[in-house]
């Protein structure tokens, strides 16, 4: 049985145009609609059978939908709340895929009908390095997490109704607040990558004559494999999650101070602590 | 033709009895003798064979051996300069396997023999998980890169023959000062690997009921992988190379705080040019 009616999918890039695959695919609506700017990316992704139909006009789709779905870049989202607001039906479950979520659940509140109450945040934490519907398939979903981020003012058949939709997905979901939701993604996520280009750019300080290259091993390789990410698209989501990924940069020096501070007074204990903890916390990861 | 008359393996870890393998299956040596403390490891290593015989007494292995090579821990090798100065022939050549040199080679100028002079520093950059000669295999030395560290006081033939016995077991050769092996060891090993048990220690601390490992995705798991290594064999490395990783982690640091200090600053053209210059740098890895 459909989960919903009409679902409206706004941005048809690899997110928007998976999510519309694997809707498709499994007949959780029963049809799918494509919003957009781009009459060719909107039709490749009709041949490529992630949308039923598309239209430019969100007046068009918007209004006859029960989920919409926001899927077009982090600064994007909360923009588009304000063409969307006079639009929405009263019933319609509005969500996004955006990687920073206390930014745009407070601007959902702002801008939204019945102060945005159905709204509710979702990050599917999935992609890749290849972006665009050409690249698009139902299994992206598949046993990722996602991570709903409701709050007091959404009501609890929404949630159901939405935890479901990404089930039927094959998504895993994690439930916490938007700022939660912030830090632990600087955490795990945008930290990381900082780092990466931090320790790439301290590696290249270092280097002589091209010698890092040649004597580097598997260790600076992994650890700095998600620095060769797009600038673009890191720029985009560190911009948006600012304050906790400032934090969790914080969070970051001070451990390293420490370990340093631990080598430099020879504290083989402190040292000792250090690497045992990580290690045991790695092994969880 | 075998490149030497008899070989002196000191320490058949992983390390030592590859080293030993490789050289019996290649025909590089017309003997290869075990040295150690640990009868029934020196045995193994012989039924692994690995060595054609091992002895616990330096004095009937050493004198007769025309290459010797030290291959316990980094801190032990300095002790041992002592124990060999007065059993080294005048015509060995003597080399190890550590990973920090410029402590080493310093320690071979005081106490071996004409200033040290047959004393030329080696890093195979080879190893794995696995530890002990139960573990050896041949193929370790495969491609991987070998870091020599001669000094003006070494003879021009003697780094000749040694380089061409580490190409023998299928290494690439990097010359440079034991300072400069340091630093970039520093760089693209330690640094890396203490920087990797700073992002878990943050990532740890931004845990909210185990969330960190359900919504954990490859960037973090990737950049983290090293840190689940043995604290203790990083203890020893850490140790031996304190002054370059020192220096390392300070570099580090300033990168982490010029990213921060962008990202706090909203300077979306310092972020993509760091972002940038990391990506492409992290291309020739």
């Amino acid at each position: 049985m459909p989960h919903f009616n009409r679902i409206v999918i706004h941005g048809v890039g690899l997110l928007g145009a998976s999510i519309g695959l694997a809707v498709r695919q499994r007949g959780l609506a029963r049809s799918v609609v494509g919003l957009g700017r781009n009459e060719q990316r909107l039709e490749r992704a009709r041949e490529m059978g992630c949308v039923d139909a598309w239209t430019l006009q969100p007046g068009e789709a918007v209004p006859e939908a029960d989920l919409v779905i926001l899927c077009t870049p982090v600064r994007h989202i909360i923009q588009t709340f304000h063409d969307l607001a006079p639009l929405v039906s009263p019933g319609a479950i509005i969500t996004d895929v955006g990687s920073a979520k206390a930014s745009i659940v407070a601007a959902s509140r702002r801008c939204l009908p019945q102060d945005g109450a159905r709204f509710i945040g979702s990050h599917p934490i999935a992609g890749g390095e290849k972006t665009g519907a050409d690249n698009a398939y139902a299994a992206l979903f598949q046993n990722a997490c996602c991570v709903l981020t409701p709050t007091d003012i959404n009501d609890a058949e929404d949630i159901k109704r939405l935890r479901h939709f990404w089930e039927a997905l094959g998504m895993r979901i994690t439930i916490c607040s938007p700022e939660d939701h912030d830090r632990l993604l600087a955490a795990v996520s945008h930290m990381p990558h900082l780092a990466a280009a931090a320790i790439t750019a301290a590696a290249r300080a270092a280097d002589l004559d091209g010698a890092v290259p040649k004597i580097c091993g598997a260790g600076l390789r992994d650890t700095t494999r998600i620095a060769e990410g797009s600038p673009d698209i890191w720029l985009d989501i560190c911009t948006e999650n600012r304050p906790a990924i400032l934090e969790s940069l914080d969070t970051l020096i001070q451990h390293v101070q420490k370990i340093r501070e631990a080598l430099s007074a020879n504290d083989e204990f402190a040292l000792r602590e250090i690497l045992s903890q990580a290690a045991e916390y790695r092994a969880k990861l």
